[in-house]
């Protein structure tokens, strides 16, 4: 970083180009932004609308919702919260939160949507459902109602239709259909600091900014991840991803071809998830934008396959 | 509940039993403690223990961790935070948080254990991950090492043998084993109250004791569980569960067995999981005093299946 | 409350007047709503708007600037959180949150804004402050500038001009004027509900969706009163306030004069200052529909003085 | 930092002496711990403890009731929350948090006792008030249940004597006489990072360790404090204190007796007050270690007047 990025509050931007080979790219506010880009790739996407007598609560229902929903490496969808909804603004009156489930393909999506408000959203106190699309031309039913065992009904919640559920705490209204859309799943960005919490304080401001934005989510824990992968391995051939040992610092002095830049300590890599490219490419936009106000950035990278494994490309000189 | 109950402070306890077979219980601070036990079942539990460099990192990893795990009807697993672990008593001097993951089927579990690692906490900045039970006699192998693709080694953390991976973040520590112990699961409650928030907020303020305990969980989201439910269904023969329709309240008027009190607004449960009989038991009697505790609660009764489910059984008069 | 009220996301709205001159009013969703008004008075308003790297730390600075401001009758000011602010709306594209001082003597409020941000904003990591009034004619000058013993030095954070002080954490960054408004404090309603938490939830409810407004604050604990007073006092007449006794649920029983309904077990009041009449009486409104959404809750009522206290009045009867 | 320091969960220490002049000190974990001493003076306690329904309840008294209380310089007293007691240790079976009041002169501790309480926790929702140092010789009497004005009586919870007066929100009770002890405060250490991020996140580390202690407080907001200040001015004579421009990091370049150290990005100190000599020497301990975990840490110091300031010194040579 340069010594403006020292100062607390600090908002002017320099931006010059690099041409130096091994180190191509932007300087921003003191920050090399590499000229490389992230590549995504296409998902289905739901989105859920929660609401409950206090926000709490209703954070509450989500946080369980999206739990191991890291990955659709190793877990049912790709979850996280993407809005809060002030009670003014939501369909019930009460104060709300939307999630968004992920996956590319639109049957284990359905699986997830079902299981998860089963298990998670209907368990937990005061909640409703609704749909958090109702724009989407596509939606998948949810038929959650059979739960009632025939005392459920049919209802009105203002402009929204909903099954009324009779449960041992009360009432549980849910719309019968969730909205989804084809989305852009896999956005990244990499934030590499002169410190471990200098890289992930900038990761975590990131993820703020991005949060900001409605119909994103970064499914990571916190919304960061600490343990970028490569696809498969160079030892273990049962292994279908490792460690992207390029990219780790503590291996930086005895790996010839390491790609840790001189003097970085950490790398965090933010991945996003959203409703359409627009969204994705604003998202990256803020959280760079964030991450670069934090003392101690020494670059921004992004990861991609070399185009092979989706449509989407993001291209860094693009969002200063 | 009694006018005692009121009173903000309020711990005078009064115990008086009552005969009538309408409502066969005890008395206990003017809350009707009937006379019946929970059931519970046995299964495999393994404790896993979460440290990061600030507390708030520890629980983050632990909240991703344990979601989409309420139940095993339609979960993976049921999980849940038992225990914070201040700084001074952790493995590593850094702040810990211990959770659960429970499953009957120990193979089942082992997969739960390995996935939810890999993809919750490996993934979550600044974490190490030690066995949570050192002294169990049977433990799980994670070999979550593979991971470092030959980069990894061995090391200790003070009386801990652990293997350091090399990741983007720095480097991630666990241990090879995980810890698992025969417990129980299932033990529980259920909270009467004469209004909504009164009910809810005595089963929060049970859970609040419960998770004052060490080895135990309530796995459902808030540790509360909103939609008790029965096996099968008198209507829809393709439903496995419905609602638990003679404990709803609004359908009291309507149902002429219906089992829910007069004046009783909503019911929420509570369901314990913990690595004895032992500590379920403390649980159900710390929780169901703290319940007791708050103003506007009428009873509180629990669930079984005439000991046909498990081999465990907590009698309600034995909380007293 | 009537039995619609028991289901969760209930929100049809039954309205009808009640002409039973013990309790005239109107029945809104199954709660009374007395037919009687708040009375507020002016008071001048200043706005302080805090970013941060990340927001819990904008938020740590302002919980610290705003405690000990409950009453003006015992702290130096009445202060609150008003709004938060996401990064891309901020004046330096960091998170920030904006809190109110409140106090009617324009110089008791503006050496309550000093002191409040010597003590409690420039200590707290990584913060700078802006005027939260950027329009407001009438300013207050802060010349906290002096702290950086000639080190300081003005420069411009994208159109706001600011003193950079150095400091050891890195500079502070601060306007030299924060605005002031002259707008209304005291605006106010009480819930009353049949058990403690019902009242405390709807209590709580209501303020959620107070401070979804902006330019609005509750400044007691959690925005709520519990023990609301009466001016004076019966016995003591060495006390300037006493507990109004008369809305006390466990003198019920024994004051023949008590104005406690018919079954209430708690009464909680919610206490609003804002920037304006207009923002005030939405605060109103909008806090009452949010506590009507909770079940067990009996009567809504305000506190006024027969219109000596205070200019301002907020008929109940006008927020249905 | 040496580089062992870049790993996650390191633990090994390395404890070297440096005898260069410029920087004498011991080397811990690859940080310098500079060879001087926090200079601390004599002080009142008060121990308030907060019980509530729920532990969120019982905090949100206790913020409100440490806030605007960093420093006597410019507030009414130092306080901070000490503790968390949970339910089945605290006095009444309820949630607790215990915060202190901080005064080195006994008659203003007693106003702040009194203000903080009547005006923060008696109109907090469902809390109590017990003594948080029942052992304690000197006590001082709060007398606030002449709130109560006549309808307030003497009870006793389980084995405390305590007022009940009646509110709107039900009971509140307290016990008449709070403990006081002569305690120390101004313990202190400073904690130097090659970026603002790992300073930060080092000196909350600190916190976290300190707080997990019973009976100490870090007053400032977090428990940081970001603009540590020297006594009087170079330039302004009419301030009492300024920025400490030596260890300001923005000014090393342009101040030839700078004492900040070579790659210093910013420097955080924690003040810890606590009820004796030997707790506030455990924390220092505990709180250096911590910080000493986090990468990126160069520089540990303390502050002190040559002993002038008060008769407590604590060396950091003691600490490792």
């Amino acid at each position: 970083m340069n010594s403006d990025n020292q100062k607390n509050g600090e908002i002017k931007c320099s931006t010059n180009e690099v041409s130096d080979n091994s180190k191509k790219g932007i300087i921003h506010n003191g920050v090399l932004i590499e000229d490389t880009f992230a590549e995504a790739f296409d998902a289905w996407i739901a989105s859920i609308l929660i609401t409950a007598s206090k926000r709490d609560l209703a954070e509450t229902a989500a946080v369980s919702a999206i739990g191991y929903g890291t990955s659709i490496i190793g877990c049912g969808a790709e979850a996280g919260i993407a809005d809060y909804v002030i009670p003014q603004m939501s369909p019930d009156g009460r104060p709300g939160v939307t999630v968004l489930l992920v996956h590319p393909d639109k049957k284990q999506l359905k699986e997830q949507v079902i299981d998860r408000i089963a298990e998670c959203i209907l368990t937990a106190p005061t909640t409703a459902v609704f749909n958090g699309l109702p724009n989407a031309p596509e939606r998948i039913p949810i038929k959650i109602h059979y739960f009632g065992d025939g005392f459920e009904y049919q209802t009105n919640v203002r402009d929204r239709n909903v099954w009324a559920i009779p449960i041992m705490g009360g009432e549980f209204l849910i719309e019968e259909e969730i909205g989804i859309v084809k989305g852009v799943a896999g956005g990244n960005f990499f934030v590499m600091g002169n410190s471990q919490m200098a890289a992930l304080t900038a990761a975590q401001a990131a993820v703020e900014a991005i949060l900001s934005l409605d119909e994103t989510i970064c499914s990571f824990p916190g919304g960061v991840v600490s343990s970028g992968s490569k696809v498969g391995s160079l030892k273990y051939k049962f292994m279908k991803a490792t460690t992207n040992h390029l990219f780790c610092p503590t291996l930086k002095d005895t790996l010839p071809d390491s790609l840790v830049p001189e003097g970085v300590r950490a790398i965090y890599e933010i991945v996003i998830d959203g409703t359409s490219y627009g969204i994705v490419k604003q998202a990256i936009h803020d959280g760079i934008h964030a991450a670069c106000s934090i003392d101690g950035i020494v670059k921004i990278s992004a990861g991609n396959y070399g185009g092979k494994l989706g449509p989407h490309k993001f291209y860094l000189r693009d969002m200063i």
